[in-house]
């Protein structure tokens, strides 16, 4: 058997076909971009498979990778003609992380690797450019202290501050070589201090150290959360790219710069990049300095940018997808470091998937492949209310680095962004700049707002993926981050005062600002156009008010999948008589207090109705433990002893009566209606009640159904649902109209799933509640789970929410399990799902293939279905 | 097709081989009988399946069943001689219940059938006897009016007072014709006056209405509690005897009487009997006549007695097993109305077992199996101690009807006994007599004590089947139930007073005996032998303390299966560091905590590993959240302020951190090690290091298992385990020793179950807590369901108790679920249950059945659970 490789060169003929499950991507694109003639510099990559092998070992590399990277070393060596830790053209090298799938920012980069006392004087002498030379040292000095020692960068920020104001300058650029020289001693006299060992001055150990500092990457904290956001496993690991230098710091006819050959934003077909020039490619992404538009490029290298435009269109072409290039610019050559798919906006990727498609480049199911359904959620939220807009003045702005709008209260760290986030309190992050470590604070927060960085800035690619609204280099904005207040002008804003941004227009307005339902492009009609021709899922939405239902029908519902009754209870002018109900000591009382709440109920239903009319409607009965509509308030309390005439002690007693120890595992759902059958009786005939009416009043087919929540037994189904059909023949019988009502029931408790098939012979459908499955199959409640998920994500046991992405290997069992017993059972079985899960992209594709019906979801995630649903069946079929 | 049959009479050659599944336990016995040539009345059986079919067609029998019973009437007129509603020689039937298994009590009889104004001339005419002729037709309308018609009998008992007054007369069969006839006379008034009709004079339609109310009896409130009881399933249905009449009113010559072969209450080796002349069973079983010994009979009517005693005797020899008769004397001529296998104590179970195998009746399988294990509850329950019984004077006495000794405060009706049960309170029964309706009083007592009837009155035969102690017949104590008040002598009691009743000896002692261990007969000790030799699954303790290990131990437990850490830490001296560590703020504070506890733990540990030498203990880690620990009182909390060098504040503040929605699904057990590793750390510690202490002090080999509770996941079990690993394996190391321990874990969350394949590879053994397992599968909490679980037994939706008795379909699919997919993966996986299902007859014989190595269950239910282990074995092989 060969010998398996660790380790390939971009040029190695097999390296392009291994694919980035073995390469990772950016070494996949730096392999196939030489394999089709793209000016790249030369090297090599280590391969995943290491990643894994460092960490089966005990973080360890094994002798033998080690000798495979030397000798990858000396045959780079060999084709670049320069020699690693040379005493003439010394080779300097970049160590880049590249896992399977593109994690921006998220891993380490080591640039300028192979510099020491001795390649420095080699480089000053051979470029006669002293100051690129200790730039480029500072730099890696710093670069390796802080990533692949893991030590704080802040004190040698410090020293390059103080350095500037000593010199007297402003950006790090106007340095001059005595100050960088000095900077390289500090540096150094620092790290010694510091670590207690001299900077090591072998680049070969320089190598192996930052290769293993890219492996440790892989598993810290920020890579971890940004991996379950995407849903990338931890299995995967991550390849280490290393790649000759090119320098973009040698002077004027240096630079480095991004590129996008369609607007990642809007997805206009015109190339989109920035340059910055004599800086290397850590300044643009982390926002240091602002770039330049790339017509600087165009108008100072006009041969240059040529050569760009031309490498940037045929990239396109070869992956027939926009491109997100990285390129820089040594001495007038340009070189491109990497190549990758580009992230972009809802509103991108769905005019780009478009045009891509009307330029023959791709079909129409690789037209709705290349829109990602979470992407989709941004687009639907509201935006600001543009007659409001109009009349207010942005008391600043910045760029619009990812659309949509947001309004909150100031947070200005990530650790209390999330806190308050918690605590109920919608929140928008403003930051200088962020960097990784904001990650979360960013997730908790409704939008993101920074005073610095560009387009590509570490914010403005990770809001952008997010789908959240976010500004970045709003330079008006002064934040002092330690004090904890934002200054605009004079005026100062602090925790307490709440700011709207405007992620499309990058206008930045104090107060809350109304928010307006989104206009949709005709790209977003003509892909969901596309999807629901290529989808075999329905798609329903949940909803509990004819508003709820009328959004859900425009974003395309077919039905109503889950209409919850019990937060109709909750409007002031019924709790009241829900609260008489639940306190009522005998039969005919809570009888008369549930035909008080009755025509509500039956109005309710029936201005839904005509939302919805000719689709399927699912109601489910009353569901939560019923103390959850008591008052907490004494001055409600007493209202309430007043009407049913007996006093405050009493009402307390009965409240007290109907505590419990787990609400969650108490008095609920169908127990309440074997317990009160009235309660059942009511809501049934609210629901037929008001399709009758319906019926008459439009003249169109209503078609309820039923839905009996947390059902665990086929006679405690058969129970209530005798009950229910009792109850509904009799007044269809009355009104001498015909109507076609179904019953069913939720599966959401484990042993209903367990004996769907006795279940599916008293039910007409199944819609699986899933987190309720959830809760039961983990044994933990989402509400006391938070406190310890936490530790699960830390200690590597979750790498995903189970409410938030489903588990297909334990509560997906149980749903296979209902699935096929219920069907065998009942062929006639109808089969959905109504949980949160429903507009979840992953799990709409595990729902797919265990062949439901349809999932139903909140309104403004029914697009995200329907096209998560295409993607399900489409990639089906490439399988 | 031959047209199904739904009556067969007693002499029908195929009765006989039907068996109890169709002809009910009575009906197969009566054609039993007559097969053997024992001299019954004739008569016949409607079958079980006719009372199926007269609830599938919604409570009416249908008319073909009609017939067929109308036929059978027919043959019986032919048969007897005699002709149902004839102006000569007129025939009455009994309608009795009679299930497929012996529900003594628990559904209708109707004797005297037939009987209307004309027959009962034609009785007194032909007999010359009209006392006895009114006699039976007053009792008919009574009996008609209160079980057929369903109506209360409270007036008509009131009538017959007022005559007996009226006639002053003490008894009932004191009253003269004259008394009867005026009686009979106010019954058929007040029927009609009630009812709106006259009572019915067509006997064939008294017959049916009698059957169908039999029918319908099977479905009243004392069947079900008694078949929820006893495991009897609602579908089996009963059958229905219709037989000729014989009297036992029929004045001096005649009589009726119970009869046991051998003693119910202590085995012994002889008739035991009663008899009361003049009168009908009715009188016997409800207790209201006090019966007389069956010497009577032997001095009054010797030619009788020979025969009963010679019939006794073949028909315990026939069934080979001791036998409860009915019988009845008409003018000398002795009849047998019915025999079963007799109900009996628990001693007289084991005792009756042995006698039998001795005298080569049965084989030793069958003495196992001929001893209910849920009986031997009775046994192994405390005794009043005999030194405080030497000097303490009862204040009164009865029959001892079931043995046993119980202590609590009155309670004078069913259901105050019951709501003081469920407040905690321990209560003894004392009522005049018991009726059917008192069964949920009698469940939630310690023990009975009626003031009338016999050893085979209602509240014996009752009180035995329970294995509840109770005495009947204490006519010194004077009850009065309106007032609820006891009087004995001079001395009035009252609900507040405590009694002690002893069942073994029949003594009645003022206030709170205390208890003592029961001293086991040698019987005992022979069936256990016998069941031990015949058992496959070994039984294990649930012990968390030396004291319970001991009487575990002594109860032959052959190691412990569950040792509860969590109840160690509530006692006075450690609960303080206890709390301490649960507030802590830091990992150092915790530490520090828990290193104060760790000393407690390691002594408790070495305790009990001390009583268990060379036998394996399971201790389960810290399971319980930890807010149980903490204080609610003010006092407490100051004292925890104090230590913890925080205010009261803070400490509230802690406290309301820890707050859960819902404790049961919150942070407990193996989540509780995952956030707090060093929970983990402490008490593998302190298992480890007492088991090493404790084989360098014994030079005995001990078995400790640590059990890691709660777990969902393989990498939380691996998670922790290698905690447990690490740690155990450098104490290990360090003493020198050789030690061999376990890491397993608990099966009690569905999705563990759904994926013990995975859970499998880490795990050394798996104990299934049911407990938790069925609160989780079926989506409720055992404390909150206690609220909504009578309606569904009332709603018949449950049969059984999920938490007393597995639920097979549904918890049991997981147990089997994991119990396949853990061997698969780990086929040296050892598996036990450990949740209160270990010591359930029913579930022990299903966890038999799938395969577990062990139970393990409380101290007192070991030898239940031996006995249990036995009988699944044994009838496994039968099968």
């Amino acid at each position: 058997m060969a010998e398996k490789k660790y380790v390939y060169s971009f040029k190695n003929k097999d390296a392009h076909k291994l694919g980035k499950n073995i390469l990772g991507g950016k070494g996949a694109g730096l392999a196939e971009m030489t394999s089709v003639g793209i000016p790249i510099p030369e090297g090599f990559t280590v391969t995943t498979e290491a990643c894994n092998l460092y960490y089966a070992e005990g973080k360890k590399l094994p002798n033998y990778v080690i000798e495979e990277i030397y000798k990858a070393i000396s045959n780079l060596e060999k084709e670049t003609g320069k020699t690693f830790g040379g005493k003439t053209n010394p080779l300097l090298v970049s160590v880049r992380s590249g896992a399977r799938a593109s994690m921006p920012g998220m891993m380490d980069t080591i640039l300028n690797l192979g510099l020491n006392d001795e390649v420095a004087e080699v480089m000053t002498k051979e470029t006669g450019n002293e100051t690129f030379a200790y730039d480029s040292y500072r730099r890696f000095i710093l670069m390796y202290f802080n990533v692949v020692r893991n030590q704080p960068r802040v004190e040698m920020d410090k020293m390059l501050e103080d350095m500037k104001e000593k010199a007297g300058v402003k950006l790090d650029s106007e340095l001059q070589a005595v100050h960088l020289k000095e900077l390289v001693k500090q540096f150094k006299a620092f790290y010694k201090k510091t670590l207690g060992e001299d900077f090591p001055t072998d680049p070969r150990v320089q190598l192996i150290e930052a290769v293993t500092a890219v492996f440790r990457s892989w598993d810290n904290e920020r890579a971890n959360v940004y991996r379950k956001m995407h849903h990338i496993p931890y299995e995967w690991g991550t390849a280490v790219n290393v790649q000759s230098m090119v320098f973009g710091n040698k002077g004027e006819t240096s630079g480095t710069g991004v590129a996008f050959s369609r607007s990642p934003a809007t997805g206009e077909k015109h190339i989109f990049a920035e340059y910055l020039p004599n800086a290397q490619g850590e300044d643009v992404v982390a926002g240091i300095r602002t770039p330049l538009p790339i017509s600087w490029l165009d108008e100072n290298m006009p041969a240059v940018y040529k050569q760009f435009e031309e490498t940037v269109h045929a990239m396109e072409k070869h992956y027939r997808d926009m491109q997100d290039m990285e390129f820089t610019v040594e001495e007038g050559k340009l070189y491109f470091l990497q190549t990758r798919n580009g992230k972009r906006t809802a509103n991108a990727a769905l005019k780009i998937a478009c045009d891509l498609m009307d330029e023959g480049l791709i079909t129409e199911e690789e037209a709705v492949l290349r829109v990602d359904p979470s992407l989709l959620d941004s687009l639907l939220h509201p935006g600001f209310d543009q007659k409001v807009l109009a009349k207010t003045t942005a008391i600043a702005g910045g760029l619009p680095a990812s659309p949509g709008a947001a309004t909150g209260k100031i947070a200005f760290d990530a650790k209390d962004a999330a806190a308050r986030k918690e605590a109920g309190e919608k929140v928008v992050l403003v930051r200088s700049e962020t960097s990784p470590e904001d990650i979360v604070g960013m997730v908790a927060s409704e939008g993101i707002l920074t005073a610095r960085g560009g387009m590509t800035s570490h914010a403005a690619v990770v809001a952008r993926g997010m789908g959240k609204t976010c500004i970045v280099g709003a330079h008006d904005v002064i934040i002092d981050e330690h004090a904890h207040t934002m200054k605009v002008g004079d005026k100062v804003y602090t925790t307490k005062d709440v700011i709207s941004i405007d992620g499309t227009t990058g206008k930045i307005y104090e107060g809350a600002l109304p928010l307006v339902e989104p206009t949709l492009t005709g790209y977003f009609a003509r892909i969901m156009e596309l999807a629901d021709k290529h989808r075999r899922l329905r798609v329903r939405v949940n909803a509990d008010t004819p508003l709820d239902a009328t959004h859900g029908r425009d974003f395309g519902a077919e039905g109503i999948g889950l209409c919850r009754t019990e937060h109709m209870f909750f409007d002031a002018d019924r709790i009241f008589f829900m609260r008489k109900m639940i306190l009522s000591k005998t039969k005919e009382e809570r009888v008369a207090a549930l035909n008080q709440i009755l025509p509500f109920q039956e109005q309710d239903f029936y201005e839904i109705y005509k939302v919805m009319l000719g689709m399927n409607v699912t109601v489910r009965l009353l569901d939560p433990p019923l103390h959850e509509f008591l008052p907490q308030e004494e001055e409600q309390i007493a209202a309430l002893a007043k009407e049913l005439k007996i006093n405050v002690e009493q009402v307390h007693e009965r409240i007290e009566l109907l505590h419990e120890f787990n609400p969650m595992m108490g008095h609920r759902g169908v127990r309440l209606d074997v317990s009160y059958p009235e309660i059942a009786v009511m809501q049934t005939t609210a629901i037929i009640n008001a399709a009758l009416r319906a019926q008459k009043d439009t003249g169109k087919v209503i078609h309820p159904e039923i839905m009996i929540p947390l059902v665990l037994d086929v006679k405690e189904l058969k129970y209530v649902k005798d009950i229910v059909v009792k109850t509904a023949e009799a007044l269809i019988a009355k009104s001498g109209q015909k109507l076609h009502y179904h019953v069913g029931t939720m599966i959401e408790i484990p042993r209903a799933a367990l004996l769907a098939d006795e279940i599916a012979k008293e039910a007409e459908f199944f819609s699986f509640g899933t987190n309720d499955l959830t809760q039961m199959t983990y044994g933990f409640s989402r509400d006391d789970a938070t406190k310890f998920i936490p530790d699960y994500f830390e200690a590597r046991i979750f790498e995903q929410d189970p409410f938030q992405t489903i588990d297909q290997a334990g509560v997906g069992q149980l749903v296979k399990i209902a699935v096929e017993r219920g069907r065998a059972a009942n062929k006639d079985l109808h089969l959905g799902i109504c949980g949160e899960h429903g507009g979840d992209p992953v799990s709409v594709e595990f729902f797919d293939s265990v062949g439901l019906d349809y999932v139903s979801c909140s309104p403004y995630r029914v697009p995200v279905a329907r096209l998560a649903a295409a993607h399900a069946n489409l990639k089906k079929k490439v399988k």
